[in-house]
C-alpha cells in the first residue's frame, strides 16, 4: 500500500469529527477537544462536528450524521463508543473518505474476541475502500503546518522534526516538552493499535518527506520486522533517526502488550539492528528529546573538544567528571589562553584557569562573556558547555534569578556576537522560582540558537551520540566511495 | 586530636562574626550573610559582630577587634581578606576561643607559596592552642537544632542526617533540595581546604553522634587514606553511609586540585573500599539526596516486589522497563487480585489489570485509593511506586493540577489509612505550573511519610540499593554470629 496518501492525514482540506458534545465542557477528552485544538491551532479547512442530537458547537453547525455532511470529507476523526465504529466506517465509504483517526478504545488492545473482530472489521472495509485508519486507541495526528492537532496547548510553528509515537501520552508529552527546548515539528503521530497505518508506513512516509529532516521513533512493538528494517535502513541513511525502544524488559513489555497489543521482541536484536544502521538509540524518554534538541541545533557537529564553564567549585568538579564520562575530551587550556583570562581576572585568579573552569567569585564582576570571547578565539575548543547550576549560590532567595538573568544574557550575546558554539546545561533547581526562571531562560537560549539541557550528563551524553552518529555517517560515507 | 572538642562548631554558646560590614545590603556574600542566617535561623547564644570601625548592626553592638568583646567566644566566622587571618587567629588565642571557620579563601587552594604558608601558619598556631580549623575556603556550619546556619533560607527543622561536603556550594543545593524532600538534618559541614577539620574528623564525629543516623559524605579526596578507611568502616558499620565521590576522571581530578587542592585517587580503589566496608556510593548528586530520601522513609527497607501504578500508556511501559532494569521484581497480580481489581473497575478493564498498572480513563472515576487498598490487602507486594506522569494528559492545562491533586491525595489517604510501603515519583513536567505543583506535592507526600523521587528510574534504583545495603548488612550481622 503506498505511503502518498497518508497526506490526507496532515494535509485535509475537511475534518469531520464525530462523537462531539453540545454539551461537553473543555475538560472532557474526546470530541470536543479535538475540534478545540484544530480551531485554536489555526486549521484552515473545513471542520464538520458530529452528533446525532444536531444543534451547534463553536459556532459550527453539528451534523447528525457523517452522510449528512454536504460537502467532501477528507479526514474522519471518532471519538465515539467503539460500538458505533464499524457503521462510521461504512458512512466513511459512502462518503469518499480518505482516512480516519480512531481516538476510540475498546478494540484489539482489550485481547478479547469482540474487540479483535471489530477491528478487523474496520481495517477489513478499510482497506476494500482505500482508506487509511490511525488507531485505534491513540491520539492521532498533531501537524502545527496544517493546524490538525491533538491538543490545543502545542507549539504553532512548525519545524523539521517528525514523531512516530505509538503512544498518545508520549506523543503529547514531547510535543509539549520538546518545543520547550526549540524542537519543531513537521508531524507527530501517536497510532495505538496500528490495525492500519503502523511504524513501518510512518518511517517511510518521514523518510520521503522533505518536511521532515531528523525523525523520532517511540516503538514498543513492530508489525512486520523485516519491512520495518527496510523502512529504518533507508530512512536512516537519509536523515537522523532517534529511536527509543521500549518493552525491552518482560515487565515493560507485558505493559506494551496491554497498552498496544506490541509484541516487544528482543533488546539484543534491536541494538544490533540500531547499530547497524547508524540510528541513534536512547534510553529514555528525556534522552529522546535531547537527541532531537542535539540535531535541531547542531546540523553540522562540533568536534569533541569541550571548554566547561560554570559556577561553583563543586558544580565543576561534577562537570568534569560527567563529561569525560560521557566521552568529552576536556584539555588544559594553552599557556597563551591562561595568560590572556589571567589578564582578564587578576592575579589571583590563577588557579581557576584551568577546563573546566569555575568563575565563582569573578563572575559577579566581569561575567560569561569576556571569558567566551577569550573562548572563542581560541581553535582548540570545539564547543563550550556552560552550567547554570541554582541552588548552591549563598545570597538570598530573591536575588537569584537576577544573577542568573546577567550570565544567560552574557552567553546569547556571546554566542550571536562570536558564533561558536555554546551549549547550556540548568541543573540543580531548589526554589519554586527556579523552576520558573529554568522556562524562560531555555527559552531565551532556544531563541538565540543555543540548545538547552537538564544537567551536564544529559548534555554531554548527547553530545557525544550526535558526535558518534557522525564518525559513523563519515565511516560509512567513505566506505561507499 | 580528639573529635570531642568539634561540638564548639555545632552548638557554640557564642559566636563572633568577623568582617561583617554595616553598609553591606542583604545581597553581600560574607560577614553579613552569616550574622543574617544565624538569627534568621533562631540562633540561641551570643552574636558578636565585628568590625574595626565599630558601629550597629542588626540592632547589635559591632566590636571594633575580637579581643574587645567581653564575654568568651566559643566559634569565630572568619570573612575578613585572608591578610589578616594569622592576626585574627593571634586575636583567637587571646580570647581561648574553641574553633575558627574560614570561610575567606586566599590559601592553599591558590597553589601558591604565600597562601599555603600562611594556611600551614594558621594551623601551626591553632594546634599550639587546641584551636579547630574548619575550612579555609569553605561555607561552613549549618546545624539546624542551635541555629547556626551558613545559610538565611534553609531548613529549621531538624533531622538525622549529617553532611561531610567539602564543597560549599554543594552543601547548600543539598540543604535546600533534599529538604524539599522531606530530609532533616542534624549536622552540614563544609570543610573546603581541610587544613585541620577533615572528612576523617567528620566521619568520626558523625559515626559517634547520636544525633545523626545516616550520614551523606561527598569527597573530592582525602588528606589520610588509612586513616579515612578505619573511619568510614567504623561509621558504617554503625549507621548508613552515603558516599558521593567525586574527581574520579582526569578532568574532575583537575577541578578537584583547583577547587580544594584535593588529591582525588583512583576510582576502582573507592569502588573496592566503599563496597568493602558496605557504604553506599552512588554517582550524581541526585543520587546522593535521593539515597538520603530512601534511608529516612525506609529505615526497614521493604522488600523487593513492587507493584507500579500510574496513568498512561507509555508511562506505564517505560515504568516497567525501568523498575526491571533496576533490578526489582514486578510480578503479574494473581487471579483473586485481578478478580478484585476486575469488580471495582468494571468489565472493560481487563487488560489493564496488570503489572505495571495504566489506570488511564479509570484514574477520573475511581482515583487510586481503591486500587491501593486492594494493593495493601495483597501481601506479594511490599512496595507500590506510583507515578505522577504530568505533561502527557490531553486535558487543557487548566485541569492538570487538579486531577493530579485529587490522585496526589488519594496517595497520601491510602498510605495514612492502610500503612502500605508507598513511593511516588513525580515526572514529566511541563508547563511552568507543573513545576511549581511538583514543588507543593513533595511536601504533602513527605509530611505524610511518603519518599518523592524525580523519576520512577531514580525511585527505582534508589530502592535497588536500599535493599542491596540491608541484604549486605544482613549477611555481614550473620558472618559475625
Amino acid at each position: 500500500m503506498s505511503t502518498s496518501n497518508l497526506d490526507a492525514l496532515f494535509k485535509p482540506k475537511s475534518i469531520a469529527i464525530v462523537g462531539v458534545s453540545t454539551k461537553g465542557g473543555r475538560g472532557q477528552l474526546g470530541g470536543n477537544s479535538y475540534l478545540n485544538s484544530m480551531i485554536e491551532m489555526g486549521f484552515k479547512g473545513k471542520l464538520y462536528p458530529v452528533n446525532p442530537k444536531g444543534g451547534e458547537i463553536q459556532g459550527l453547525p453539528v451534523y447528525s450524521r457523517l452522510t449528512e455532511i454536504p460537502g467532501t470529507v477528507d479526514f474522519v476523526i471518532s471519538a465515539i463508543p467503539a460500538s458505533g465504529a464499524i457503521q462510521l466506517m461504512k458512512d466513511c465509504i459512502v462518503k469518499s473518505v480518505k482516512a480516519v483517526h480512531f481516538f476510540t478504545s475498546g478494540f484489539s488492545e482489550l485481547r478479547q474476541q469482540e474487540g479483535i473482530d471489530m477491528e478487523r472489521e474496520l481495517l477489513r472495509l478499510a482497506r476494500e475502500h482505500g482508506i487509511r485508519i490511525v488507531g485505534p486507541n491513540c491520539m492521532g495526528v498533531y501537524c502545527p503546518g496544517s493546524g490538525v492537532s491533538f491538543l490545543a496547548d502545542v507549539e504553532k510553528e512548525s519545524g523539521g522534526t517528525g514523531v512516530i509515537c505509538q503512544s498518545g501520552g508520549n506523543a503529547m508529552y514531547v510535543a509539549r516538552e520538546a518545543a520547550r527546548r526549540g524542537v519543531r515539528f513537521s508531524k507527530v503521530v501517536s497510532y495505538g493499535n496500528a490495525s492500519d497505518v503502523n511504524e513501518t508506513d510512518l518511517m517511510e512516509y518521514m523518510a520521503d518527506d522533505p518536511e521532515t529532516t531528523i525523525i523520532m521513533a517511540y516503538i514498543e512493538g513492530v508489525k512486520d520486522g523485516p519491512a520495518f528494517k527496510r523502512a529504518l535502513e533507508r530512512a536512516a541513511r537519509k536523515k537522523p533517526v532517534i529511536v527509543l525502544k521500549v518493552g525491552v524488559t518482560e515487565s515493560g513489555a507485558l505493559a506494551a502488550a496491554s497498552h498496544t497489543g506490541s509484541l516487544a521482541g528482543a533488546d539484543k536484536v534491536w541494538d544490533g539492528l540500531l547499530e547497524q544502521v547508524n540510528a541513534v538509540r536512547v534510553d529514555t524518554i528525556e534522552e529522546w528529546i535531547d537527541m532531537a534538541v542535539a540535531f535541531t541545533f547542531f546540523p553540522t557537529p562540533p568536534g569533541r573538544r569541550v571548554a566547561l564553564l560554570g559556577l561553583g567549585g563543586g558544580a565543576t568538579v561534577l562537570a568534569g567528571d560527567e563529561a569525560s564520562k560521557e566521552g568529552l575530551i576536556i584539555s588544559p587550556f594553552p599557556d597563551e589562553l591562561r595568560q590572556r583570562m589571567s589578564a582578564l581576572l587578576g592575579s589571583e585568579a590563577g588557579t581557576i584557569i584551568n577546563n573546566p573552569m569555575d568563575l565563582s567569585a569573578e563572575a559577579w564582576t566581569i561575567g560569561y562573556y569576556p571569558i567566551l570571547k577569550a573562548f572563542s578565539e581560541y581553535d582548540g575548543i570545539d564547543v563550550t558547555i556552560v552550567h547554570i547550576s541554582m541552588g548552591l549560590i549563598a545570597r538570598p532567595p530573591e536575588t537569584h534569578a537576577q544573577i542568573w538573568t546577567k550570565l544567560i544574557d552574557d552567553i546569547v550575546q556571546a554566542h550571536t556576537d562570536f558564533g561558536k558554539p555554546v551549549v547550556v546545561a540548568i541543573q540543580m533547581m531548589t526554589f519554586p522560582e527556579h523552576y520558573l526562571w529554568m522556562v524562560q531562560a531555555r527559552e531565551k537560549c532556544y531563541r538565540a540558537g543555543i540548545a538547552v539541557f537538564n544537567s551536564i550528563r544529559h548534555a554531554a551524553r548527547s553530545g557525544n551520540r550526535l558526535l558518534r552518529y557522525n564518525e559513523r555517517l563519515e565511516a560509512h560515507g567513505e566506505a561507499n566511495d
